[in-house]
């Protein structure tokens, strides 16, 4: 058994902690290559965009976070930045007051982050989050502890990732092919598969849908099924069925899917397939809040709910989520946006401190070039499809400056300022009608 | 603005923290002098009994933690203890699951610290608590940050508490009198009350009730509203009535409470009291542990939860109950037990860092010997109605060895093992039946 300190503060305990203050927030937009990935509201840009939000104190440390980076986010970023100032780092309940009281009179438009997706998240927990997340760092790198200690302590080395499969073009049009191909059927959805589970050993794995036709996509499922007999399998149509429509693949894909996310829109249409499905319905579209659960478990709605820090209110409030979930009997996973290494790393300290979040956590990751992002490389990996947690101090991973100026050169040439799947598609397919459900 | 850094910690930030594991537990039962306060089971014995939690660590620091000194109890403490040698003070999710393992063949009986009252608090909950106390204790000193640092920071500066009203005699049978006098009508009430306020600044009373017929204790709360116009003002006959007298002693008391807690029994009684009575309901008995709170919540039985980290599992899953509290619209107060300076300090610190923790707390410390602890005096003291969240690293009380001793020796000398209200009221009053309902 090991004998030192944690450190010399151990010496100093007759001291009370000396005061630490906000001295300045920076906020950098940055966008990186995407490739074409299809969904029910259109087609991922060129470019996927990130807010890059560093934290300064007067204590000479900066913490990070990371966060969408529509314009509308941006401009409410800033408000909470101004609001931040002189706070204490070590008080995240004050971060949290200062911030809503901040954008109480927010007339800003927009800023959700997903797109044409209906979300009902709390503007106020998505701007908090990477406030949340940088404090957090800033107490880990002030006390030398991993960020995962700072939340209760992680019960596993290492987090579980799906394979996030997506149907795409071979690459963007006007571009030069990307070089993972074109996915367009069940064959090329397979072929994709492999290529993520030889590639990355993802131990399970998960189907965007809402593409094609519901028929289509649930005989994708069945060939993943064939190809992949052990491997947990999910499908998410974004809301893109009917709930007869989704009680009728539901049906088809009982004992095949670990669960069924999302298949239709809303918290009533969600528990109308429940009450004729015999599957794990998971949602990161009805429940997106706090005040989305009182009325989803009323309903019975749901039994996965999808966690995700940028809109649950950052590290600690996504743990309440956790409590919230081992309370009610629903079981926990992880969204994920496209995304760079901040925002893995608190994923992965979130995962590893959150004892139910036992599902394997979606990641966009192998989607981004691995040479595209603003953290210095080296920390964060797939292995065998799960991601070791940092162990240094705070988040764990290090700013680098040079990719972090060289991302948001390529943010402001890229012109994008909000992210617009449908807009993108509809430069190819005009007529292209993102309502749902479709089918 | 202070420029200072926290601690040295950050000229380590290259360096991971290094390993530090528990290395031994001692537990030691004490006992302090109790006044013969009357509740609806019986009567408080001449000592209540507490168990004091040091959690040692190869680092060469200690935390503390109070708990329940019930024989049984101690005997899991004891399993506990055990069980969390060599686990990380930092890891407290591991701490949580070695003890659930530890207790999963537990067939101890009893313990449960609550006297004769009815409870369906968790055991692995209850033997959690001073662990979890304790390692935040020790995560603090280590770290050189308060408690309430690690809580998401400290909301307010002091937490305010209730001064909690007792019918009593006016000693123990066959001792002196205590100096406090009989309290036995609405007058020795008032006068009780008067000095609460006088020497405390509690802004807010609490009657303990459920001891005599409950017109005569609304007899006691409309004498109360009649001498202090502006104190909030609840009472809590512990489940001692039926349903129909609390409707009508309800209405009697609408507007005149704060809120009324625990009328009747169980979470169908409540409710169904809760239709029937324009008046906040709150209870630390029929929602007591996480599994209560489903059902509580669906049969809209209760507006307020009384947290209480000795049977909630500690300070951290405390405020997921905050959490929860927070989301399905509930308010949060907090109950106490005859507790001693660990306690305080632990329930301060928690309270100081659950920002929807805003109803005064309970708690019984004026009807202790401020003489009679296991810290050195000076830190925790009761002003304006409040206590000071203390500033020092952990949670800021230190053990006196002296003291712990004596209190240790007095345990001994007690003859006491398990607290039992109803069995020392019938060595004076043989007929005592403490059945509730009883009105
Ligand atoms: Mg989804
Ligand atoms: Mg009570």
């Amino acid at each position: 058994m090991p004998t030192a300190p944690v450190n010399s503060a151990s010496s100093q305990l007759s001291e009370h902690r000396r005061q630490v203050a906000i001295n300045g927030v920076t906020i950098t937009p940055v966008a990186f290559a995407d490739p074409p990935l299809l969904n029910t509201v259109g087609v991922h840009e060129p470019y996927a965009l990130r807010a890059i939000v560093q934290v300064h104190t007067d204590a000479g440390i900066s913490g990070l976070g990371e966060t969408y980076g529509d314009a509308g986010h941006i401009a409410r970023l800033r408000l909470a930045a101004e609001a931040v100032v002189g706070v204490d780092p070590f008080n995240i309940n004050a971060l949290r007051a200062r911030i809503a009281r901040a954008l109480a009179t927010d007339t800003i438009e927009g800023g959700h982050g997903m797109s044409g997706m209906v979300t009902g998240s709390s503007t106020s927990d998505r701007v908090l989050s990477p406030f949340d997340v940088a404090a957090l760092d800033i107490q880990g790198k002030l006390l030398c502890v991993p960020v995962s200690d700072l939340l209760g302590g992680a019960v596993r080395d290492s987090v579980d990732f799906s394979g996030y499969l997506f149907y795409k073009w071979a690459g963007h049009p006007g571009r030069p092919d990307d070089g993972w191909g074109a996915a367009l059927d069940p064959e090329g959805i397979v072929e994709q598969a492999r290529r993520m589970v030889d590639g990355y050993g993802f131990t399970a794995l998960k189907l965007k849908a809402g593409v094609f036709a519901p028929d289509r996509e649930a005989d994708a499922v069945e060939a993943l099924r064939a190809e992949f007999p052990d491997l947990p399998l999910r499908i998410d149509p974004n809301g893109a069925w009917s709930v007869d429509t989704s009680v009728r693949i539901g049906r088809r894909l009982e004992g095949v899917l670990e669960y069924l996310e999302d298949p239709t829109p809303g918290i009533e249409g969600m528990a109308a397939v429940r009450r004729q499905v015999d599957l794990p319905l998971a949602t990161n579209m009805c429940v997106v809040s706090f005040a989305d659960l009182p009325p989803a478990i009323s309903a019975g709605a749901i039994d996965v709910v999808l966690s995700d820090h940028h809109f649950w209110g950052g590290l600690r409030r996504s743990q309440h989520l956790g409590g919230i979930a081992e309370t009610f009997g629903l079981g926990l996973s992880m969204h994920s946006n496209s995304h760079l290494g901040i925002s893995l790393a608190a994923m992965v300290h979130l995962a590893s401190a959150t004892p139910n979040l036992d599902y394997a956590c979606d990641t966009h990751w192998p989607w981004k070039d691995p040479d595209e992002d603003v953290v210095a490389a080296g920390v964060l990996e797939i292995v065998d499809g799960a991601v070791a947690v940092p162990t240094a101090p705070g988040l764990g991973v290090e700013l680098d400056e040079g990719r972090l100026e060289s991302l948001h050169r390529q943010y402001l040439d890229s012109g994008l300022r909000e992210r617009d799947d449908t807009g993108y598609m509809r430069r190819f397919e005009p007529a292209f009608d993102p309502t749902s459900p479709r089918w």
